[in-house]
């Protein structure tokens, strides 16, 4: 049995209306439960911001106001924060592949929390020493400084992923159906090596060979039944074309 | 010895401006080699588009325009795609962690393409076939649709992360040659079309879906160079038998 986990976002002082509707929208890409404002610096209602969250409007109109980052976590039972300033003092950082598992491992009822700080300086070493866990994401040490919106959509996607341990990778057309039969390739290369030698291609002495490649390309692919037909009908049909001519 | 990769990212038909600024901002923070345009609708020196970008201004000056993406991909060693449409046919969609190490495994000098597509609509099914591979991201199911810089965000980082992590992976005796570049196996899929229409195995109105499915078949085998020649050959000899009995 799987926990019951509801996972809060949080930003802290967020000042562009863009980020904010970005974020919304990240909100509903990943079914984070609530969206919580510290002390926000633009205004949840800003037409670009509800132009950015498309169909995470919603997050933008229900998004909670707190005063303090302390108050925002007060419910929190896990709290993870996010870091992308060089000078942390001694907070040790984690990567995202350690932190974000150890926040899904609460096993009763929990409240998450994921806070990311101010587009220009990110959250103050007081903050970061609310939460359990600091991550920092990984980008070239010349330029780490990420937009706000895209380390969250780094954060979300890495967790829903973690969340959903891909159960429905074998759902739709990913379904791994069985290749054809050793015997159904068999005689498709068998098929395809007497035409090739009519017409020419195929030499006795270097038939084997390179029908040998052909066949390892075909089971590097895995190939279908139904694949193996359409080699049979391609065959068929240009015998019958070299044939029909001649005559 | 690591390999000298180039990675460059394409954007198809793009029509924001924010979303072209922060996906240049994007480029800098992951090291990018290039930004590439396939016909876009908004204009990378539009003055949003230089906000957005910040630090990463240069990818918006030094941005390559072009016609079409099989342009844009031509000297592509290894190309993914991304996929957020749920109706992509029979086009199988890989998983992010699948996917990207296999770009990275390429020993000699490569330059590796990341394609992303319209921010309505993605990639055409067409476009999507030009790629090696076609990665889907995984959200909430109920709404899949990511803005285009977040899902171009989580895929460098990604990227990012295993270029960073796993060196070594790279490294040894497995070394993995690089597939056909998509050009190839487009020209020799255009070569097998037309002799097929000719010998009446196509008509014109199935040519495309029966195309489709062997050229799905030949991307899953990761069709090498040498192997589309043998296929070219065997086409040649092909018409030269269909057409010396003929006359």
């Amino acid at each position: 049995m799987k926990a019951t986990q509801e996972i809060n976002l949080i930003l802290v002082e967020p000042a562009g209306a863009i980020n904010l509707g970005s974020v919304a929208r990240l909100c509903e890409n990943f079914g984070i439960h609530e969206l919580r404002l510290v002390t926000p610096h633009c205004d949840p209602e800003d037409q670009q911001a509800k132009r950015m969250a498309v169909k995470g409007k919603n997050f933008l109109e229900n998004a909670k106001n707190f005063s303090t980052l302390l108050d925002a976590i007060k419910d929190s039972d896990r709290v993870i924060a996010t870091c992308g300033r060089i000078d942390h003092g001694r907070i040790p950082l984690y990567d995202i592949d350690e932190a974000l598992p150890w926040l899904l491992e609460s096993t009763d009822y929990s409240s998450l929390a994921l806070v990311f700080g101010r587009e220009d300086r990110g959250l103050t070493n007081q903050e970061l020493q609310l939460a359990h866990k600091v991550i920092s994401l990984q980008t070239k040490a010349s330029y780490p400084s990420l937009n706000l919106s895209h380390a969250v959509a780094i954060v979300l996607h890495e967790l829903h992923r973690l969340k959903a341990t891909k159960p429905q990778r074998l759902m739709g057309t990913n379904v791994q159906r069985n290749p054809a039969t050793p015997i159904q390739l068999h005689e498709c290369i068998e098929d395809a090596k007497e035409l090739l030698l009519e017409i020419g291609f195929l030499l006795e002495h270097t038939a084997q060979a390179r029908m040998t490649k052909i066949k390892g390309l075909l089971h590097r692919a895995e190939i279908k039944p139904e694949e193996v037909s359409l080699i049979r009908g391609i065959l068929r049909q240009t015998r019958w074309a070299i044939h029909s001519r001649k005559s």
